[in-house]
């Protein structure tokens, strides 16, 4: 296993610690939240009794496969616990996320979510955010025009390509990867790329985060929290 | 035609004396837009050349059928004017809008336009907004907790229906049509709804309108400009 992925799987693995019997638990999406969820199944068939919701498609056939029992929204009022990843986080636990495309899923359930733990390896955590795009999900109709005005913004917006054809979301929206150099201020820049029609939701999770699981390549863990 | 009509009919006709040829022209939707429709449709065959781009697919159906010239979003960076009616407008010209279900698409329009004309009848001018219902455009994914958000906000949102089923509008989405009582500050109102993740857009137009026709019931017209 490449290093990197060590780091991956000790942050996932130790993010299982924070669940509890009875809780219900938010399944991240992405290459670190995948191990916590690898995790969540081999503690469900040790008799671990917990009930989940999955923050895209394929984390949802992911816990299906691990046959971790799932939730739908209307069978709950919040969530205890939400287990995910980051593209970059920084020392106030500020993120951006969206790398994988499931951004605005990712931050209903956040939301959701009592607690918020994030998970990352150790080259995910900057002094400042920025240096990985931020993603945009953009609704199709009039694309272009929120383009420009993301243009306008100084954000240098990319249309995301997937196999050689426009990346569609979960949700049938496109996602804009943004490169608006470094952010000085995540909680503006949030509030004003959602009040641009045409923008669903951004990348940015300010304020949001609980506890940040750091995981190293040498396979130990550092938790930091707010 | 009843008077309601009448005043519809009056305001749409008068709006289009300020397209001049040449122009890029959004087209709204409504009952009082579709008669600014029928009026381009006029004047264009009179020899009127302007093209133009729908807020809807119905609106786009009916330009079609009257010959329209039709744009796509690749083929301008602004369009000149746009012309659309309004659920309520107040005398600071702040709008309602979304009673149709094509808020999202009116309001990328309306962005994407150097002059916004609103079109509506005497009944739909208020001293305050929030009389009518404020419809909020909802991700389906996780709905019922995007809802219980707004019910936070004291917004009493309530799931439109169309014909016995869940209402989608054009962008695949629900409509959460919220009561607020009087809306005291529309501006803020609009930031923490579209501060909500699933929330895509909302129907609060603020600082967006440059002239409002007014149509009476007797067929006469009044304009207001900021």
């Amino acid at each position: 296993m490449a290093n990197a992925d060590a780091a991956k799987k000790a942050a996932g693995i130790r993010a299982v610690d924070f669940i509890e019997n009875g809780m219900k638990v938010g399944l991240g999406t992405g290459s670190t939240a995948y191990w916590a969820i690898m995790e969540i199944g081999n503690r469900v068939r040790q008799g671990l009794q917990i009930s989940a919701i999955a923050t895209s498609v394929q984390s949802e056939e992911l816990a299906r496969e691990q046959q971790i029992p799932l939730l739908t929204f209307t069978a709950f009022d919040y969530l205890d616990i939400d287990i995910d990843g980051a593209d970059e986080v920084d020392e106030n636990l500020q993120l951006t996320k969206g790398g994988g495309g499931a951004l605005l899923r990712e931050k209903i359930i956040a939301s959701a979510s009592r607690k918020l733990i994030v998970v990352a390896d150790e080259h995910k955590f900057v002094p400042h955010l920025g240096a990985f795009p931020l993603p945009v999900e953009v609704t199709p109709f009039g694309w272009e025009y929120t383009f420009r005005q993301l243009t306008a913004m100084s954000g240098r917006p990319k249309l995301r390509q997937k196999d050689g054809k426009t990346f569609i979301t979960d949700n049938g929206n496109y996602i804009a990867d943004c490169n608006f150099g470094i952010i000085k201020n995540p909680k503006s820049l949030e509030t004003l790329l959602n009040a641009i029609p045409g923008v669903v939701e951004n990348g940015l999770f300010v304020d949001r985060t609980n506890i940040l699981v750091l995981g190293f390549e040498d396979g130990t863990t550092k938790i930091l929290s707010k």
